[in-house]
């Protein structure tokens, strides 16, 4: 019963919070009055209630009311009530740690799972994977796992950038961190791309944006998912 | 007492393994004989003895023996016995989770303070810090902490590239990512480019190779650190 829109990234290069996917939220929040933004990842260490005006401006072009879960005395409570969510990008770390510390990880699985729409932008995407274990982001708190909402059967890496011959940096590309994950874990991961975004509905996860995304997959090479498509794993499971 | 080299990498762009590094390792391991390399960090996933091959070859220059840590049967003895040590790059929680699990740190600690010569590399130079949270690598693995060794006043991050302001990615900067890690921690993090090194001598840490490094500081604006310079915090601590 999903319904979801999990995003590479808030914007792309050039264009303003959140408006290449002003379409596609328009239908994702078609029935929805409110939405309920979850601002824990703090991007850039912004506090909650400057990061969630942000977001009641980003959402001005819809017709709903947005609040911030830290508005409510009860979280739990404030989530168990949600009409639609959205979980907005910052440090991953950051978002996981507060996420299990109030409990709120089956709350807002439950929630997913009997059809809430849920918006994800970059590690609000990244929390709808097996777990948090493909993030580009530095580990500035230790989270108590690094287990997420498991709604996808891969793993994310958002903003993700194929690997550029180019290059005179010696730090590792982000396909080699992805082929050092699955040295000790066989959890697929998808490389989602800037403009890009996974619209699930239902059962299906079909890619949106102009871009492919990246599929690794343990012991196989690296396969292109193009847009449009519904997500195969390379094993056909 | 510490002798230490601490590099940001372990090659520069056009170079091989270790080569900007030999007449600094040179004077580092004068007086060794032996040199014990930790490959427990596993670059791209390699195993210990294809990365332990390659370190021999890479420090084939030098008339020392070199054997890996993985090659004893009882590594803390073996740690407590090393004429010196090298710790080599890869994935920084790869590393400090075997390093914390073999309970190696202590000894580690005691043998540098002793004045045991060290040669660390990226992931091997990024455990030389307070904690391993400023690491730009995966968290493909869980330690059970975060805490380093702490021979530095301050955290390093390795591959320290300066903001691009001409990137159309919208990723965060390496100097955002610091900057979310303030929003926690007060200890100063030290951004090491490509081609620089540390060299820790008693207790003076000079700034090696040609690039300026970049020294952030809790509420404090980033400043450049000039190579062959000593290290000084901005709150002269």
């Amino acid at each position: 019963m999903n319904n979801m829109i999990l995003a590479s990234s808030s914007s792309v290069h050039g264009s303003g919070y959140l408006v290449y996917l002003h379409e596609a939220l328009k239908e994702l929040f078609s029935g929805s009055k409110q939405v309920l933004f979850i601002p824990y990842a703090r991007p850039g260490g912004v506090s909650y209630d400057t990061y969630t005006s942000r977001v009641v401006k980003g959402l001005q072009f819809l017709n709903v009311e947005v609040r911030g879960l830290h508005q409510f005395s009860n979280p739990v409570k404030a989530l168990e009530e949600a009409e639609s969510v959205f979980v907005g990008g910052g440090n991953t770390f950051v978002l996981v740690d507060a996420l299990h510390k109030q409990g709120l990880f089956p709350v807002l699985k439950s929630k997913i799972e009997a059809g809430m729409p849920y918006l994800g932008t970059s590690a609000g995407s990244n929390i709808c994977g097996v777990t948090m274990q493909t993030t580009n982001d530095m580990p500035i708190v230790k989270p108590q796992s690094f287990e997420t909402l498991q709604c996808l059967p891969f793993n994310i890496n958002a903003h993700f950038i194929p690997t550029d011959s180019q290059s005179t940096h010696q730090g590792e590309t982000r396909e080699t961190r992805i082929k050092e994950y699955h040295v000790f874990h066989d959890t697929p991961v998808c490389g989602l791309q800037e403009g890009s975004w996974l619209r699930l509905k239902n059962k299906e996860i079909v890619l949106k944006g102009d871009l492919p995304a990246y599929v690794f997959e343990a012991k196989s090479p690296v396969s292109q998912w193009k847009p449009e498509t519904v997500f195969q794993s390379n094993e056909g499971v």
